[in-house]
């Protein structure tokens, strides 16, 4: 077959690492509900009962005041607050189903809602490594590169926080150099840190620059998203409900995460579990619209359960799994968007890693998850972004959106008049049917290595995280920044210039 | 935690693999159905116009009389066989949708139907390898290493063909070597090689003996079963319609399992490669039933794709998902058991390994597979039977298996007492509700390591695989073979002393 050879050669001489292109994922197929409406109806009627007779303690006095002249029942002492149900669920209703998030380029726009699913880069880990350079803390410069790899990854919808946390720079300013990284080096939608209100009005002020829109325009377009952990159980910490309600008062969408390990922060009993993780996700996002009504916000689950023997976190086990498919359908009872995450405990980019992340990622496909965050480079429980792991992830995440491409059914791909003119015992390679569509047929992967075993061998019998680390570096090399108007980023330098100063003077909590 | 500490010594001093005991697992979810009804049935009359217009080639003689008996159309030339869509529905109908599956240890008897999900070993791979001594061709002591470790893994229900090929065996008698290692070695229901009548006989005759049963007593209870593959496109070859006869005749299950690699053996496109399975399956248990009505018969799924650059078969892709998932809509159409594979194309036990494997596996699960073929041990697209991917198979059936346990919605597990007992931000660890129920709360992994990353790189920073390797060979080395009454050995050495030198003297085909 001349075309497949020629094909192929192209791929030899070519430098870029063939890639799926960058598209919007809707799932054409059911979401997985492995819990019945009246065990669904359960969890929340406790979680309500959570929020009306135990309460959420707000350590923040603003908020202490809005919810007080909502009608919620305060006691000031503990600053712990009690909603009843109506208070709750009124309030609930006033978040959007579905929203818009804007990208600087247009062409990164994404929904979020409904049967979309979006992928995210890793986000927050204080360690990264490479097979090269082994595991370390992160730096700005491993900041930018991973930034610089999720960027080139098409797999890769939007970004999270920091994928690594840059410990060389200040406290007190690095997110000013992690934004400018964000704006500079991706065209996608990225994230603003919710530790404080001044954190947020950084992101916002400079989002806003990056996407050249006033204060006010951006106020009714979405385009930088936030997480807001609540620090279970029950307690929301007063930075957390500064960044939040900062947020919502200029339109941008809050992702509310719940941090409940079962046995841990949470009940041993994954029913538990779910039930504080939804009394503080509804709780939380019903706050949020008292702030501002319709506030967009997405309701973030991460349930998982501990391991009892050490107290270690577990990821990417079975219960996890079910914890995100219950989260998907307590999320939709409420007509929120869902927030789930690629996550793993493992500790080398070994055949666990990837068990324990296909099992994660396929839970948060089943469960319609909104926004899988953690997508691509998360290892070691979230203590390391590894080069090696974004790779890999990438791939399940390419194979992901290619599940999600419908099975057509019609005349043409039923095929009857190949099958008739291939004789029994023949082959299709040749007939006119195959001609016609093998080029695009079939996923082509960029990690996987479908070779015999002796061309692989001869090709020096590499792992697949072997492979991931050649791609990552050929991907590196062939990074190029997307095109910015100078006079923005001369804006976004000139914005930061000025901040620096008046944050080292002034340090943010 | 004294009760902690105590149970991890026990762990590090006892001998044996920590696992999960042997159960029988049934869905609790509802199946992913990717495909509407009209899509289902789009393909169904696909297929039923493949049957009556291009035919199925029937290579053996006593089978086409039996199908000219019935009323089918025969080319005696081509030994094409068109079938009516009225015939082949009427003899289909027969098949039972449920049957027991007898071992000759009661305690590991199956259902084969309905949402009852049994996990299988590796069959037929000539290779085998594992890390100490390499790829290699089999021999009857590898198989043999496999059938143990298989018999030692609870994840595994049964065992299904030869794990690998006994290749230092004589080809006429080996199968009698093999089957006496399954009856003597394991207590589960084992398979026999469909490859000619007299191999199934063979096959009968030693599995009623390790049962204690009369042929006339086997006959109505169903623990042999086969695997007969179509030399797809359309064509039957005479060996395997006399094994598949041979089998409807003892009232043995027949496992028919079409061989249609979408883009080689069938249509590019997988709807087509979908219409032929189907015609080839439903065509060939038709047949079946024309041999005995009421035969228990098994509809297998075999579609991929193959690597449209090489020709290579791609397994554990996103074509195999969907291909899976579509025919496990098809087998419930007709009410049918259906079985599908655990597989991928990895050349080594590595990330691609695990992600493909759980790819295929997901798949499998959400299809309510009744029976998951080469469920462990598979790697390198069947070529090779790999003693740590069985391992690590092993751990992923224990996951999957309880990820099919419900999750439990009770007062008790919804916990609302132990959450109004612990303060904001405070610990679950202490709180009577999760020492009551801690020990057992949690899945516990045989491979997964969840340590942090010091102690893990102190215990020698050892992958997945490395770990898998350590235990299987504690596993061969803990190995007991189940009690046997020494009668029955002997009555089986005697039955292979016997026909070893009739099958020396005529070999089968």
């Amino acid at each position: 077959m001349a075309r497949l050879s020629q094909r192929r050669s192209q791929r030899k001489d070519g430098a870029r690492i063939s890639q799926r292109p960058f598209r919007l994922l809707r799932s054409p197929y059911p979401p997985l509900e492995i819990l019945s409406a009246d065990q669904i109806e359960a969890i929340h009627l406790t979680s309500l009962r959570i929020l009306e007779e135990v309460g959420l303690q707000f350590l923040d006095d603003e908020a202490l005041e809005i919810l007080r002249g909502e009608g919620a029942r305060i006691d000031p002492e503990s600053r712990m607050v009690r909603m009843d149900r109506g208070l709750v669920l009124e309030w609930l209703a006033k978040a959007p189903s579905q929203f818009a998030l804007e990208a600087r380029n247009p062409q990164r726009n994404l929904v979020m809602g409904g049967n979309a699913i979006c992928f995210s880069s890793v986000a927050g880990p204080p360690n990264c490594s490479d097979l090269d350079r082994g595991r370390r803390p992160g730096t700005l410069a491993d900041l930018q590169e991973l930034l610089k790899l999720a960027q080139s990854l098409n797999a890769i919808h939007l970004l999270a926080g920091a994928p690594v946390a840059a410990i060389d720079q200040p406290a007190a300013t690095r997110h000013l150099d992690v934004y400018k990284s964000y704006a500079l080096l991706t065209d996608r939608v990225w994230q603003a840190s919710a530790l404080g209100r001044e954190r947020i009005a950084d992101g916002i002020a400079i989002n806003s620059i990056s996407r050249g829109l006033s204060l006010e325009q951006m106020s009714g377009r979405p385009g930088l998203l936030t997480i807001v952990n609540t620090n279970s159980p029950r307690r929301v910490d007063g930075p957390m409900l500064q960044g939040l309600m900062e947020m919502a008062r200029h339109g941008q969408p809050v992702v509310v995460t719940p941090f409940t390990l079962a046995g841990a922060m949470s009940p041993v009993s994954l029913a538990g579990a779910l039930a504080l993780q939804n009394a503080e996700a509804i709780g939380l996002i019903a706050f949020m619209q008292m702030v501002r009504p319709g506030a967009p916000a997405v309701y973030g689950g991460f349930t998982s359960n501990v391991d009892m023997r050490t107290g270690a976190p577990a990821f990417g086990t079975p219960e996890y799994a079910k914890a995100v498919l219950a989260g998907g359908q307590l999320a939709r009872r409420y007509r929120l968007p869902y927030r789930s995450s690629n996550v793993n405990s493992a500790t080398a980019v070994d055949a666990q890693a990837a068990y324990e992340s296909s099992m994660s990622l396929w839970a948060t496909v089943l469960a319609h998850t909104n926004l899988v965050y953690h997508g691509a480079g998360w290892l070691e429980g979230g203590l390391v972004a590894s080069y090696e792991k974004m790779v890999l992830d990438a791939e399940l995440l390419q194979e992901m959106a290619e599940f999600l491409q419908p099975l057509e059914v019609s005349e043409d791909t039923l095929a009857l008049d190949a099958i008739r003119e291939v004789g029994p015992g023949g082959h299709f390679f040749g007939a006119a049917h195959t001609l016609a569509r093998y080029e695009t047929a079939f996923y082509q992967p960029m990690l996987s290595d479908w070779r015999n075993f002796e061309t692989w061998r001869e090709a020096g019998a590499k792992t697949a995280t072997e492979r991931a680390n050649a791609i990552w570096k050929q991907l590196l090399a062939d990074y190029e920044p997307p095109a910015t108007d100078p006079a923005v980023a001369e804006a976004i330098e000139d914005y930061i210039a000025r901040r620096r100063p008046e944050l080292e003077t002034n340090p943010p909590p």
